[in-house]
Parts: structure tokens; sequence; C-alpha cells
């Protein structure tokens, strides 16, 4: 089977600058490894024709596959399709379809000026990427034995585009399958998952297995390389079941991106409902879990109490056990919990009181953080200490995941503290 | 003067994997454009010493000065330095000073290995760079007419090595600063602000502008390259001032990073408080506030009412109004604003319901929203369109930054609506 060496071509001098992070291209880099694509060299060259019709010469020289992200938008700046076509002596022409699509766009009342139209220019008989996700769109074609893909910079655009289009054009060309599956972990870190796994892990070829640390908790990657999809899940199907087994009540979920993508189906598969009383998250566990649509069938909403006097006021906590105690303690974090189940009538309320820095209160080390859950009957109260080194983010990141591995664990009969 | 061109070139298998960033590349891009030096080129490749060496030869051709992270370690992966050695015609000498340096290293305990004394092999009469923050030492040496830095690639070496040797090395070499200001700009997009400056941007050079899409908003940002950081900031501010004056009102911030971090000064210098009743973005607008140290000076707290009867039983909204009306509705919205004021006693009420997608309810089409501010004496509210193509994440944001957009515009003595 052919192997097709891959070179993304990266365009924008803000990336030279240092202004934004090139997660485009790790983005499509770790999808091009799930499908057994090898990128062998990532490029980043500004907004300047000369220097990157240079490094599209560079990259014929040297990869099968061209993916050039940035400089489709409609700009002055943006040149990658001129200076591409040039290269493969592709004509741009307007493609009528995109062109309509920009009309639609305009109808939708945002800002158009003519020089959005020069985005509906593509190369000849190229296949158009429609964009959904902006106005830009990108392609593909086949020129000189190369396979060039061009996608717009900004990563909410370039990242499902890629997902959406580019993935299924490239897959077409490779003869295998690369799956993969994540069993994601909470609770323990990435070097106690090495550890237990190392050996297993050093000695397998095909299935493979990987460790990774994501911020707040971590992911152990099973992949298999298959000519069919079905022989690679087959293959994997043993590993995962092992993994599992040795990982127990740690495992919260599989192919799952967080915590509370877990706790979304238990919780609808009881038929369940709970609301959250917040302090120093601020309102993002309610964030998390409105992400995802269909929340609206599990979470009823809730408070956020960043005061003293709004904790009394909208939970109808007593002022004075808040000053006694302090805000952040075990009874106001129990209270939060219960208070606010009982205002929503939730089976289930959560609570959430801390310190998430960087300035500490003078009683508490910053991280300190109490996180609640009250049910019928029993309410449960975790005393977190998330250290005094971590972000800000990181406190309210991971008192969330707290809250979710709480609630998790209550709805599949696991010991909850 | 002579303009000192650089390329960095990464080097990690990790790296075309997607497993890891590149924030080292993004870091250094950062650093070296205050100081006024040039980067042209951004390069990651694998562990593999010929792909490793061709990329160097490239990088001889078109850049003077080539910094490369990655690949110092002791394991048989790292070869940065035997390729670029090899590349300019130097030898690998034993330094003593760092063979001595991990001694020392072994002597605190830590995991240790024969072959970690490689790391004190480095190029015949380089500077060496001791790392303090790890064992493999960086260097810095001049061959060929161009400059060779070498990091090591764990950003928490890399970053503060580059820092402290990287940079004063290369500002030795270089007389120019860089220096940039963005305008962050709502209401008005990209290619709107592009149409309205672009023959001015065409003719300028230095200082120079261009303008950016952001998620949400978008910028211009103003770069100046001077001897000196005043001679540099002297040649932008007549231009800051005329771009502040031509899009007037739609200018939220200077080298602000999203619209709450404009707001939150001015709610601070005014003295007065806000809390928030969330329905569509569940909890955003207040997990945006509370990101922000010191929040808690203006932001109080409020609800996320993401059903009916939430609405009427934390907000007191008759259900009868919610059901006659439509959840997301004008009537629904105002009260939400005006009554979460109420309950917490801030000066500002804010209030938002609406549709963000993917699911439609039947009645309005994915993208509407109602946001709305409630002040002493008055309540505005705006019905958003956001586009029924656009992503829930992007309805929920452009909901939160129109309420905060509101705020400013009532601060500064704008028309609100």
């Amino acid at each position: 089977m052919r192997e097709y060496n891959t070179e993304i071509l990266s365009v924008g001098t803000e990336l030279l600058l240092g202004h934004i992070t090139n997660t485009d291209t790790r983005d499509i880099s770790e999808m091009l490894s799930r499908i057994g694509v090898n990128v062998r060299y990532q490029t980043v060259v500004g907004d300047n024709p000369e220097r990157l019709a240079q490094c599209v010469a560079i990259a014929k020289t040297r990869a099968d596959v061209i993916i050039t992200t940035g400089g489709l938008g409609p700009t002055c700046d943006d040149l990658t399709k001129q200076v591409l076509a040039e290269s493969f002596g592709r004509k741009l022409v307007e493609n009528a379809a995109e062109r309509e699509g920009l009309y639609e766009y305009i109808r939708t009342g945002k800002d158009f000026t003519p020089n959005n139209f020069s985005q509906a220019l593509l190369p000849e008989g190229c296949t158009v990427f429609h964009n959904r996700w902006g106005t830009a769109p990108g392609c593909a074609f086949e020129a000189e034995g190369k396979i060039v893909l061009m996608l717009p910079g900004p990563p909410n655009e370039c990242v499902p585009m890629f997902r959406e289009y580019g993935i299924p054009y490239l897959k077409k060309l490779s003869g295998e399958q690369i799956l993969s599956h994540t069993v994601r972990i909470f609770g323990m870190g990435e070097s106690a998952v090495d550890d237990l796994f190392a050996e297993e892990m050093n000695a397998m070829r095909n299935p493979s297995m990987a460790p990774y640390a994501k911020e707040c908790d971590c992911l152990l990657k099973v992949t298999a390389k298959a000519k069919t999809e079905e022989e690679a899940e087959d293959m994997m199907a043993p590993v995962i079941a092992h993994v599992k087994e040795k990982l127990g009540e740690y495992v919260y979920g599989m192919d799952v991106e967080c915590i509370e993508e877990a706790v979304l189906p238990l919780m609808k598969e009881k038929g369940l409902t709970f609301a959250a009383a917040e302090s120093c998250t601020g309102g993002d566990v309610a964030r998390r879990i409105t992400e995802i649509p269909g929340a609206s069938a599990v979470f009823l909403g809730g408070c956020v109490t960043y005061t003293n006097e709004v904790k009394s006021r909208l939970l109808g906590i007593d002022l004075e056990l808040i000053e006694h105690n302090g805000a952040v303690s075990e009874p106001v974090a129990r209270l939060m919990a219960e208070r606010v189940r009982a205002l929503t009538g939730a089976d289930i309320g959560l609570g959430v009181t801390g310190l998430a820095g960087p300035d500490g209160d003078g009683v508490h080390e910053v991280g300190t953080v109490f996180v609640s859950m009250a049910v019928e009957g029993e309410t449960y109260v975790r005393e977190l200490r998330l250290g005094t080194f971590r972000t800000r983010s990181f406190i309210r990141r991971m008192a969330g995941n707290h809250l979710y591995d709480m609630m998790r664990r209550y709805l599949t009969g696991l010991k909850v503290l």
C-alpha cells in the first residue's frame, strides 16, 4: 500500500508573531494519525505570496499530501488559493453554488461587502468543501501527483471542516483502517496509569495503547490498524475489556470528551434532574452541562452566588451561619446543595464553594474547595485541596469534575466519597 | 541595519502526531516579535536524522537565525545536537562544567542513567545555556554566517531558557523594537473593517495595520518597528487615534482579550454591581466574568433558569405569562433582567433567553435570542437573529457579547439599543 506523506502548511503572520497558537495543525495531525496518514512536516509561513510559493515548492518535493490552513478569507492578506492555484497551474473560477451561498449569508443580515465574493473563487475542477461554520469555503484537488487540501484558519471552521470533508476525502485514498477508542479516567494521574500498564504497553504493537494527560483528567487510547473496521474493533475489544477491569471505578466513560458527557445519559436513563448552586466556579458547572445539546432533559438550572449576601438572598442561607463558618466551609457547601435542590425541585442538588485564586482569603490556601451533592435523605461533601500552584481555570474545572464524578458514582451505585 | 530573519525548527514526532501543542514556538515567536526579530518560518520535523538534516539545509538558505527546540535529551531519539553540529561542521565535545552539573543533579536523587551524560556533549566553541529547570543544556553558536540556538523541548524548560539566555543573546545582535496594540471591535465584521481601512492599510508599511477575525468579534492590530519603545509608541499613537475616531462606538477596548475584560474596569470605576439571569447561555455569562480575577467587586451572581418552572420558582415569573408569550420572548427576557436585579440587589440586571440549537422549538428559528438589561427606571431588550447555520457555542457566546456590549454602552453613555 502506498504511504501518504503529508505536510501541513499554515499561512498566517499572526502565527509567526506568536499571537495565536497553531491548534489547527495539532488537531489535523491528530485526526490524520488516527487514519494512518503520516504527517512528516508542519510548516508555518506568513501572509507573503513569494515565501508561501517557496514553501509550496518545498512541500511538493517531500510530501504527497499538502494541507493548507488559513488565508482563505476575503481580505487582501488572504492569498492561499491564489498561490496554490498558480503553483499547480490551475485557474481560479467562480463557483456558482458558493456565490449563491454567500448571497444566502447576506440575507441573514450579516455585514457583507463586495470583497466577500472573492471567497467564491476556487481552483478549477476542485472538490468544494462548503463551510457551514463560517463563510470561506475550503477545497481539495489532485495535480502533479499531489493531493492538495485547503482549509480556512479559524479553528472553529478548520477543525469541523477537516473532520467532515478532509478525513473522508483522504480515507478513500488509504486502504487501511486505523481506529481508536479512548478510555477516560478520573481520579488517577497519567503517570500512575502509565506505571500500571507500562510493561504491557511496551510489548504491544497492534493494537497499541498509550496514556494521555488532559487538563483535569487523563485517558488511555487504544488503537488498532486493520483491513476493515470490524477487524480493528475485534482486535481492540479484549484490550479495552482488560483495561476497564484493571482500572475499575476510575473509568468514567469511553469515547467521550468530558465527564459531564458521561453523566448526561446516566441521568436520562434514570429520568432524574439536577440543579447547581455555584460560588467559585461562577456558572461553569451549569455552562458545561448546557454546552451539550439535550441538557434540558436533566438540568433545571440553579444559582450563581458569588457573594455572601447573594447566598443568603437567593438560597436563604443564614448570613450569620456564613460569617461564622466562612463562605468556604463544609456547612455552607452542604446548605448550597440542599437549598438549590429544594428551590428548583430537582432530584439532585450540587453545591460548590472555594478559593480559585490567585488571591487568598487569609484563611484557606488557594485551591481549597468544598463540593457537595444533596439527594433524597443524604448530602455528601468532599473537601478538595487542588494545589496552590494551580491556575484559577484549573481549580474551577477540577472542582466541576469532582461534582460530576460524585454524580456519576451515585448514579452507578459506587461509593460517593 | 541588518534584518535577522529567523526560522524556528521544532524536533519531535509527538508534535507530528498531534499529541502535544507547539506552544514553544508560539512563545518564542512572541518574545522575538517584541525585540524586533522577524520570524519568517516555523517548521516541525520528527525525530529522524535525515529529514532533520534536510530541514536544516533549507533553513540555511532562508534564515539568518535558526532556533531549534527539542531533541536535546538523553534518549536515542534525541539527535538535534548531532545533526546541527554535523551540518555546521562542528565537533561535539564534552563540557566539563555541564558534566559536573549532571553529577550535582544525580545527588538530588533523581532518576539517572549513564546515557544522561550524553547531555554534556556540546558543539565545540558554543555558548552554553545552563538548564536550571531540567537537565539538558541548550547552547548557541555562530557559523557560516548563521546564528544557531538550541533549546530543550519541554515548555517549562524551553521558555524560561529562551527568556533568560536566548533573548539577551539575540538582543545584542538587533537594534530594533517591535510593538503592537490591538483595537477590539464589536458590532462590525472583519470584512467591513477591512473595507473601511483597505486603502490606508495597503499604503502603510511602518507602522502597519491588519484586521483579524475572532470567534465573535474582531480586532485591528497596529504594529510599529523602531529603535526604541518610545519611538514605536509615538509612531502608533496617531494611527490608533485615527482608527478609534473612524470606528467610533464600535471600539470596546484596547489590548484586551474580550468584551467582559473591558466592562469590568468600567463597572469598578463607577462602583456598580451586576447580576444575570440566564436561560440559553446556561451560566456562560456568569462564567465569563468570574474567569477574571477580581470579578467579585462587580459581579454578585444570579440564576440559571433552564426550564419554565425554574424561571417561575427562582425568579417568580408567572408561569402563565411564560406559556402565553413563550419562554423565548421579549416579555420574559425583560422580566428576567428585572427580577434578578431585584432579587440580588444589583445595580444592573441582565437577562437572556433564546434558542441555541441545534434543535428548534417549532416557533422560532435557531439563533433567535432576546438579551435584556435592567437598570434603575429602565429595561432595554435586544432581539437577536444570530443565524440558523451557527453552532450552539457561537450563539451562546455571541448572546453574551451582546449583553456585555449593552453594559459597555450604558456605562459609557452611548445609546444602548
